[in-house]
């Protein structure tokens, strides 16, 4: 597994045949591959279980952004606990009554988004949200590439046990590596190279790229 | 469908079979049935599909309680469409970038949570929760049986157009009728029926109840 640059593939097309051939393509170059539920949706366990056999490296992670109570996050879990090491859901939904029904040893948190309507609500809510993951101290959150500051801040509150997991880079404007210097421990990358005309080359692209920004913000340090 | 008591099954737990029961049992005699993620992602696809041809009738919600960004929201809206009539999801998310993915003649719009941990985050985020509610004017929306006082805020704020849909009745502790006479359009109830050693039993039991309890507030009224 590459350690130069930390890199989680998202899978969320719902493409059977695209996402087998990113993952033999990839397997063993990236850190892991995080299933959006499009992709677990469209594909099906089944589907996905086959998709894993093919790597058995790295983490996979089952994006389901779960936002749900008790005992639906608990029959959800359940049924992506043998295909997924981790599982994302939403820390805006609270411990008592809903987040409590997941591990938080296998437990990835949203705890800022990447997208403009972030600002709405989610953004004016940091607090109570930060509340929430510093309470369950996940196994990681989620924190985007898009707004540095956020993944600042959040690794100040949680210190070097978290990990820190952004989105954003490539179609959302991020540039590679540039939430690895702001912090995190994982960058994911989705479009950029899955919808490439040629996904290993657009991989080679981003991570020459990435490894730079990271080499010379460490230099900085 | 029986309108004197609106009620919409929650169909949760991932049993082909029990669901396949429920809904044979009580088509025509419900509003409509509420699937829940792990069932969309236990039976599938394309279970679901042969679940809804046992019942032409009602309303068929899929209740992801989807809260990603728009390419994700977008993805995920196209793989249901043709299976249920409206999908669920979180305001909590924002609506550019987000929600604006989805048509809002087929959404319900999560606004509040009938769970303890509801208090946590997005009660205290209410206003800004409702203000994004308020801009979609989303086909329904949902607020907990569990607390009437909400019910009555987002029937004054939206009026009578948009529909209001709660959950929280039976075994979160609401009494059946409760959130109708709160000025909600639909209450939906899950594991009471469909755990119930017999689901139609327990059916006609709730329904003799909420029918008692809307026929009394009415006549306050």
């Amino acid at each position: 597994m590459n350690t130069q640059y930390p890199i989680i593939v998202a899978l969320d097309k719902p493409d059977e045949s695209l996402a087998r051939s990113v993952v033999g393509n990839l397997c063993g170059r990236v850190s892991g591959f995080k299933l959006g539920l499009p992709l677990l949706l469209g594909i099906g366990l089944q589907g996905v279980r086959q998709l894993r056999s093919l790597c058995r490296e790295g983490i996979w992670i089952a994006d389901l952004k779960a936002a749900d109570v008790f005992h639906v996050l608990k029959l959800t879990y359940e049924l992506v606990s043998d295909i997924a090491d981790y599982i994302i859901a939403h820390a805006f939904i609270g411990y008592r009554g809903a987040l409590e029904a997941l591990p938080p040893s296998r437990l990835i948190l949203v705890a800022s988004m990447s997208h403009e309507g972030s600002r709405e609500v989610i953004d004016k809510c940091q607090t109570l949200v930060a509340k929430v993951v510093d309470s369950i101290r996940p196994w990681g959150i989620v924190a985007p590439a898009t707004r540095p500051e956020v993944i600042r801040y959040f690794r100040s509150l949680l210190g070097k046990r978290t990990k820190i997991l952004s989105p954003g880079i490539g179609v959302q404007g991020a540039r590679p590596g540039s939430a690895i210097c702001a912090g995190a421990d994982y960058e994911i990358v989705g479009r950029s190279i899955v919808e490439a005309p040629s996904p290993i080359e657009a991989f080679e692209t981003i991570h020459r790229e990435a490894v730079k920004v990271i080499s010379k913000c460490r230099s900085v340090i």
